[in-house]
This record gives C-alpha cells, structure tokens and sequence, in this order.
C-alpha cells in the first residue's frame, strides 16, 4: 500500500502540519510518499528520504517536483503526457486553514481523489466552532455555555472567569483565559487578530479533560485508548507544537469502565456518519460527573496515532475503506426533451 | 465589468444551470463569458454567442477551449505560457452538487478566484437541510418540525400527511407528499435515489409561501420584491426546470408593510454574515400568522434575477464589493526558533 501524506497549506498551523507530517513517518509503516502545499498552495512531491523541517523553512523544497492538481489526481509536468503521481488514499494532515476548513476534502472530491480526513460537511461542522456547538446539542451531547462574539459587536456577558478563542482555529493559537475585567480587550484583540469572530466560554479552573480517537473501518468504530493530557493553564501553542510531532505512546487515564463506556458512546455519536473516512480526536471534559464535549479535531496533532495501539494498521485498513463517492449521471434528459418539443433535436 | 458565469457541474441539477445560465445573458447587462464544467468536471470557455443547451448535450461544446483550474484563474493552454482567462469575478451558478454543497467555493477560495456565490460555510449550512434547520433554529427562525430518516434508519413518526426530501438536494428532485401510509415506502425509495439520508416535514396544504432575494452590499442589505409564488401541489422538477429560466418580472404579494418588515428582517438574519458574496433567495412560509423558514436557496435559478428591479446594476455592484479573503503569512517562526534551539539554523 501507498499512501500520500498530504501537508502543509495556506494556514497559521502550516508549520505543525510540517511536524505532523514529519512524525508519521515513524508511525506508518508502509510506502508514504510527501506532497507538501506550500504558503502559495503551490503543490511539490517531496522525497520522503530528505523530508526535514528545514527544507520547507528555508525554501529548499522548491527544487523538488512541482505538481499540478487535474482530474483524477496530481500530475508530475512531463513534454508529451503529465505522469499521475501513483497512490492507494492520501492523508489529509493539513491543519487549520484549508485543511481542516473543507478546502482540501472540495479538492479531493472534485478531482476524484480517495483521502483519509474530514469531508466537506465534517470540516465545517467541526472547524467552526459556533458550529460544533449547534451539532453537538442536536445529539444531545454536553457543551459548555457560550456566546460568539465579533469585531462589531465585543460585549462579552458571560461572567468571568472565560476562555476566548477564534472562532475558526485549532492549536490554541488565539486563545486567552480572561480572569479580571481589564484582560478582555486585549484577548479579545487577540483572537480578533485570527477570525472576525470569536468564542467566550466559561472558564472551568482543573478540569479534567479526556481525549479519545477513532475512526471506522468495514462498519466497525475503531476507538484508541482515553488519555487525559497533562496540562498547563491550558496548552498554549509552542507546547502544542511539540505536541504535533508526538509519537511515543501515552498511558491510559483511569477510568471506570463505565466512564470510558459514556466516552466512547459520545464519540460514537459525533463520528456517525459525518466524520466516516477521517481519524478524528475529540477532547471531552468531565465537570461534576457529567461529560461535555469540549472540541472536534478532524485532522488532529500526527494524527494521534501515540493515542492507537496499532495506528499504522488502522491507517491501512481505513484507507480501504472509505466512503464511496457515487457518481452522478448526467443525460440530457430535460433538454433533450425540451429540444423535441420545440422540433429541435 | 466582465464576469465569468460558472455553470454546468456533476449535479442531478445539471441541466437546469445550463438554463440558468442561459437566462443570465438577458438580465446581465456587461461583458459575459461562460465557463461549463461538464459532467467529467472538465471546463471549457463557451463563446457567449453561441451558447444554447444543445451545444451541451450534444457534446459539440468538446470543441470548444478547454480550461485548467490552476493558482490565480483558469487558464487557456498555450505553448509555452499558459494564458489566464481575465474577469472581475465569477458568478457560481452551478446548482446542487459542486455548487451549493461547497465544493466550486473551496476551488475558488482555494486558487484565489473572486466569486459571487456562497462560501464553504454558507454551502453547508444551506444544501444540507438539516443543518439549515439547526442553523435557522439558533437564530430564532421558526422552521416546520422535521425528522431526519436514512436508508439504515427508515422509521418515520411524524404523522402523515408529510413531506419527504433528499437530505441534500434542491429544485424539488426525488420530493414526495405522503398523505397514505401505503405511499411512503416508495417516497422513502425515491428519496434514497438521490442521499442517503432524507427530510421529513409535516406537509401543509395550501401554505402561503412568500420568496424574497437579496445580498449585501458595501454594508447595506438590499432586498428583491417579495413574490407568491404560484403553485401546484407543490412545484414539480419539470415545472421548476422551466422556472430556471424565467426572466420575466413578478408582481409583488399582496402583503402588509408589517408582514414584508418580518420577512426582510427574517431573511437578514438568515443573511448575515454568512452568506456575504451571494444572492440568495429564502422561501418562507406563513403559517396561523407566523412566518416559518422553508429553505435557503444560495443559488437560486437564474439568481432569482426576475425577483429584482435592478438585477443588472446589483449584480454588478455585488462583484465589487466581494468579502475579502485574508492572506494568511506563513512565516517559519517556530520552525526557526526549534532549529535555532537545536543549534542547526
């Protein structure tokens, strides 16, 4: 099996998709081939061989193979006939913008290309997080409180202490814990500085939060172990970043058999169907007995294989089981039955 | 201004953007060129003189100039340097599956094309029926009561007579009114034609249905006349694939000062800021005196042209005052800085 790890993109997490990249390679044993997008979304086939972080810093990735995206895949420019560059499903690991926003999963359908990541619909449902919340109450699943705010409108009326974050990012980038009053314009500066819109949540001091991954193969949900990050305030971003390129496995968190049943039958909930074809993480917080969803990540951090006991066999087995795309017929049908009425055809 | 009207696509509603198309050319007063995604997605530059639907169901528009989608346009293929077809922006006028699911605007964002037409958020929310009405909901539009009912999950407890629509489809393709028990296996079957899943909704004879279109522009709403739409049981493809060409002017409805205030306010909520770019229209029903959200159409047929006093000036001014894209900087901070760490810079 063949798979292209597709990264990079016009995104503010373009650098931690480098990393996510990166640490698969450890991860997934079989053959991977690189096709990085660069900040121009200008796509290279990249060796896997010489894949470091330095060649895309510094720019050095642009000696390699330029690719053009056409019908059916992407192209390798030759004089007579552009050669396809050959792949069993690429791996969507793009993160934030363009990867996760719907952009790649659109060009992926459009071209007929097979991937594993979120669709259309799963990446705006899980990108926006207006959106999330709106999904997760039609299941009848737990979310914090929370109001959005904008550029135009900034009065925040959650009492404080509050999380604000863009409305539209992953990776804490842009998010502050506001605790006294004359902390709120400048977080909300902050993630204005990221999306026109934001999210003010309450902020709940030590809670305890669980993250679990899956994904389903064959009709069958797949689900990692629960680990329960070990945490600052909250992990800001240069934490995070490292956290990108995770690959040593984690400990199991101590659960009740029960509370790890409760986490799985929510993830189940959320990833059925809207999610099927992509390996998601979704991060749960437990307040009072009670579990609540606190985030959808669509194409998390390496994809949390360090969450998967074995993560480079699911990856292969999903990749052979993704979701069919039926093609639509065109026939003509009305038109040409329009032209016989008018005595045209 | 010259705009490049978009149309065609792999859609069950192929050939009525072709109709929409065609209608645009008489209410469109400005240089017009067409581009057609066929039904391979393939595009080709049509001459607008000699567009008619026959040149595509024939196939004879094989022979005309193919495009390639590529970073900043669609190009002609020349010899050496490709040529960029030049416009002030496109109008996505694709309807159903690649324009109003998400796709065309995820292309467009993706290669940096300026479109009038929903964005990737704006797709979602509206082609996906269920997600309008969550959408609708936390606004505080009334909708119809409604069940959501797939092919594994064909259950139906709302009681008849209902209404049964593809999830995710539009211009009335696979609908069915279900007034007899015995009717709705087959309308479920017919439903499954087109998704996976489908809408049921109470199914109200006579309703009074009120259509209004509208878009932004510099900051300002501006409102089509609103129309009564004059129906059958409840408009047919056949009836609404003529619909798709309409051009003629409508007489507004009969409706108080009060009543068009609440549908207009109705349609801004609905409007703003998600749909920014696009002209859509929005069928609302009134029901015991309460006006009811119907359906978000985000591109109507022929852009509801007939609805506007003056469609051409709008559409115009529309394409000036496009929402603007954010470039996204990607500066290889963190990856320096770990390089640097490292002692590798």
């Amino acid at each position: 099996m063949r798979l292209a790890i597709v990264f990079g993109g016009e995104s503010f997490e373009h650098e931690i998709s480098i990393v996510s990249a990166i640490a698969l390679k450890k991860v997934i044993f079989c053959e991977l081939i690189y096709i990085f997008c660069d900040k121009n979304r200008d796509f290279y086939l990249i060796n896997a061989d010489k894949i470091n972080s330095k060649r895309f810093s510094s720019g050095e990735y642009l000696n390699d193979a330029k690719l053009t995206l056409k019908q059916g895949g992407f192209y390798l420019k030759r004089l007579f006939k552009d050669d396809k560059v050959k792949f069993d499903a690429a791996i969507n690991i793009i993160h934030g913008a363009d990867g996760e926003d719907g952009k790649i999963a659109a060009l992926f359908d459009f071209f007929g290309i097979a991937y594993i990541g979120p669709g259309i619909e799963a990446s705006v449902v899980s990108y926006n997080k207006f959106f999330t919340k709106l999904y997760a109450k039609s299941l009848g699943i737990k979310t914090l409180d929370y109001e959005v705010v904008s550029k135009d409108k900034r009065e925040v009326s959650l009492p404080l202490p509050v999380i604000i974050k863009p409305l539209r990012l992953g990776s804490s980038i842009g998010v502050s814990v506001v605790k006294e009053q004359n902390e709120l314009e400048y977080a909300l500066d902050v993630a204005f500085e990221f999306d026109d819109e934001a999210l003010v949540e309450p902020f709940v001091e030590n809670v305890a939060e669980y993250n679990i991954a899956g994904c389903k193969i064959d009709g069958v949900m797949r689900y990692s172990i629960i680990e329960e990050p070990q945490k600052e305030l909250f992990l800001d971003f240069n934490k995070k970043y490292l956290d990108f390129s995770r690959t040593a496995k984690i400990y199991e968190a101590r659960l009740t058999e029960l509370r790890n049943e409760e986490i799985r039958k929510n993830f189940k909930l959320i990833y059925e169907p809207l999610f099927e074809g992509a390996v998601i993480r979704c991060d749960f917080f437990v307040i009072r007995n009670r579990v609540y969803l606190n985030e959808i990540n669509p194409n998390p951090g390496s994809l949390a294989n360090y969450l998967f006991e074995e993560f480079s066999a699911i990856v292969q087995d999903l990749a052979h089981s993704l979701p069919n795309r039926k093609k639509i017929a065109v026939e003509y049908k009305y038109i040409n039955s329009i032209q016989s009425a008018k005595g045209k055809a």
